[in-house]
């Protein structure tokens, strides 16, 4: 009895491990495939570009102040090169928000991170670039599609493999 | 004969040598000992922060357009703990054409790169930092005296050792 006793706790042991595998298994898989990772230590990355979208701007609504354009390595090296982006490269638009007066426009806080992660199989639906926005300084995500919220622009720069920024000195 | 002939050839030679070695440390020595280098691969370093200076600023005449702050890693870690810089720290000032129009505000060509770099022997008259500009893509030095043309105003920057940005996430 004893014996059937510890075969038993042994045997729920292994069972409630195996359900904890599991449901790893499922949070980390099919459905966070879909989405982009937070970029953490995107501000160490190299500085592309910048840029001021002031009002009156048709993007003035979703992206009006000043923002700033980093890449990751992957990313940098394939913009250098003017070659389509290898998966795993990532560019960010840093949108802060602007104080403008006695003539200079300096950075307020920040409004989002935008992100795009390039991955063909994940997002091949969308170019092969998964996009996410994240609120503020916060993790928050604010798309919830993508395709029409961010593809449908970017679309338009099919040559330059979706990307609008250019490589500078 | 000969032999003698051979020797003053020996001797021209060795006179030659010392001439270029003495000639060599006078340009590495004293004289560029007041220069700052020109910062190599800045544009890999930590992107700080931007602001755009317009008409009508006090200091529109120099700094006219939209200027990026990079740190490199010296500078960085001062900057993050809100320390002193260490000898070694450099801070540049790179400095573009703005392109206005359109509600937007974009990247024109460079203006000049500015340069403070921390060496507190070197530069002891302007508060441990030496200070400097080159014009546009090149390495032509503009500052012929940074005391009055950098310092003046750096200086009133003195509780946080003479740099005008702060850290920011």
């Amino acid at each position: 009895m004893r014996k059937e006793m510890i075969l038993m706790a042994v045997l729920a042991s292994i069972l409630i491990v195996l359900l904890f595998l599991l449901a790893g298994a499922a949070s980390s898989g099919k459905g966070d495939d879909a989405l982009v990772a937070y970029p953490e230590n995107y501000r160490e990355w190299f500085h592309v570009k910048s840029m001021v979208i002031q009002e009156g701007h048709p993007l003035y609504d979703p992206f009006g102040g000043l923002h700033h354009i980093y890449a990751n390595k992957l990313a940098l090296r394939a913009m250098e090169e003017g070659k389509p982006y290898p998966d795993g490269a990532v560019l960010i638009f840093d949108l802060l928000e602007v104080k403008s007066g006695d003539d200079a426009i300096v950075e307020g806080s920040r409004k989002l991170v935008g992100a795009m992660q390039k991955d063909s199989k994940r997002f091949a639906e969308t170019g092969g670039w998964g996009f996410e926005g994240f609120r503020g300084d916060t993790k928050e995500r604010m798309v919830s599609d993508p395709k029409n919220a961010c593809f449908a622009c970017h679309q338009s720069q099919k040559g330059s493999d979706y990307v609008f920024s250019q490589y500078r000195n």
